[in-house]
């Protein structure tokens, strides 16, 4: 696919930048914040910053500290969360805390945030603009814990949540990075209220059709490319966009089948690929990208005003988010 | 002592201020960020931020939000390094993993972070003042992280630290913090870098003798008061400026009796009473309290230049600091 190489191409740039900023003393302490980023990951927040500037006229070099602070709060939030959630292996590598033990993983998410603040502040922009930028980034990181709790709480209750409910929480968890990635980006080239705005809305709705894309790859991704069973999702009890749509509009043995499956670690292979046939008749995936592409337009509609290489590409890569297979 | 009195009116301003910034949905998550500190704290930093602020004619107004900020960060770390050293207890309550489970206490921590660099762009100061604050804020973050870092590896590793290494672990981990906050405040009066230089000096040797006074307490303070036995940190193997001293000075019979204790969570209490007689009769408070007096000294110089109340206040917080009894 064209887009990756783009990507591609950009993870290299902001790499460069990204291990320039994350060294000092104790080491350990920057080899452990490193370690999921030298170790893979797209950059997609990076390269949004930095085609957010671009699509407005923007120079790239002045959207690098933004488009650093972004991946290292989603680094730093990944961390976490896999402290949180016991997780043992992340982009085929052991986790931090796996790696490091829980308390330098513990330091070494503290210090990502920290910097990330750090590299903003040390950019060449007006004082207005890093202020606005610092605000923003701020705000998103309360709406990603608060987002993260959110997903917790749902984890836990026996309720299975609404749509709206489910929305608005990956919103807070997922889309405000994106959201914030391209508000960034705008502010980096720009001091106009629309087409910060803009930028703003069009992250925010990529945010949201990526997660609903990704939830569905939970469920009913091939095993060879998510490296997790088929109906992993479904058998850890997530009550993803799929899930719950799933449960809601299945009746009599058809739910049977589904409730079987839906947070039960010892359900056998077999009756776990019969629930996902049941969710895959129940013409879920069409429904869920149905789903996913209707946030995708109002996030197309949001850069209906520019044109030019860089929309091009925020396009493909909205593009390359809610059509990736599953 | 007239001082805690003036202290104790201040906290009660900046809790008000605090308890309106840390509101939000889900609720636990708020109420697990707030739980230490309306559990108690004398607000030490906030304090020095508001009377760094003053002695420079700067408005208490301007200082609220910097002042919150740095109580903010005093507790996402608390909070977070009471997760790594798994303690159960502080202030005389459950620590926040203890009351709210681990998961929920790292978002406390992390929310808390975020929390104070958005009250910080909230605030009424110039751009360019906003700027400087988030931009010394997050460079104090990071030496947190790394001082915690430091610390827990002086702990690990079997070598006594020189005093050299001990002073530049504490300067990060603790004084970093209060160096910050003076120059915080400084920056919310001001914009006179030798001015901000100043309080920034008179914080950090602040920050070092409070540290050193605090280890000394820590090792000879009162049951009564620290709620501790007498020796809780030679028992618990801590490598701080009293028991390095000791260690290197003691010889003979009484090098042998310290080190019987130094990290033995099974001594009887009459070994650790020997012990801390030892150390006390080779004369370490009064050359640890020297130490500290050194720093504070080199603290009331930085406010050579000022007069008036807020400098009254702040040199005899700083004598509360290094006076306070073991």
């Amino acid at each position: 696919m064209k887009k990756t190489k783009q990507i591609e191409q950009n993870a290299k740039t902001v790499n460069k930048y990204l291990n320039s900023k994350l060294k000092g003393n104790p080491k350990k302490l920057y080899d452990a914040a490193g370690h999921l980023i030298v170790n893979g990951g797209k950059r997609l927040r990076p390269y949004m910053v930095i085609r957010s500037c671009q699509i407005l006229k923007g120079k790239v070099s002045n959207a690098m500290p933004a488009a650093s602070a972004v991946e290292m709060v989603h680094n730093f939030s990944l961390v976490h969360d896999d402290i949180m959630d016991n997780d043992e292996m992340r982009h085929g590598v052991p986790t931090v805390h796996k790696k490091f033990g829980m308390p330098i993983a513990i330091l070494a998410g503290d210090v990502l945030f920290s910097k990330a603040f750090q590299v903003i502040t040390d950019s060449k922009l007006s004082a207005s603009a890093t202020t606005q930028l610092v605000s923003r980034l701020s705000k998103a990181c309360v709406d990603i814990c608060e987002g993260q709790l959110l997903d917790v709480k749902m984890a836990e209750e026996k309720k299975i949540p609404s749509q709206a409910e489910y929305i608005s929480m990956i919103g807070k968890k997922t889309a405000a990075l994106f959201d914030v990635s391209c508000a960034m980006g705008a502010i980096c080239a720009t001091n106009k209220p629309i087409d910060i705005s803009n930028l703003s809305s069009f992250g925010r709705n990529l945010g949201i059709a990526f997660q609903i894309t990704d939830d569905l790859i939970g469920v009913m991704g091939d095993p060879k490319i998510t490296k997790k069973p088929v109906g992993n999702d479904l058998r850890e009890g997530k009550k993803s966009l799929p899930i719950l749509m799933a449960i809601k509009l299945a009746k009599g043995n058809d739910k049977k089948i589904i409730l079987k499956a839906f947070g039960n670690s010892k359900i056998s292979r077999k009756d776990l690929n019969k629930s996902v046939e049941v969710i895959r008749s129940l013409g879920i995936e069409q429904n869920v990208r149905k789903q996913a592409l209707k946030y995708a337009e109002k996030a197309e509609k949001s850069l209906a005003k520019y044109s030019g290489p860089a929309k091009t590409e925020l396009i493909s890569l909205l593009d390359f988010v809610v059509k990736r297979s599953v």
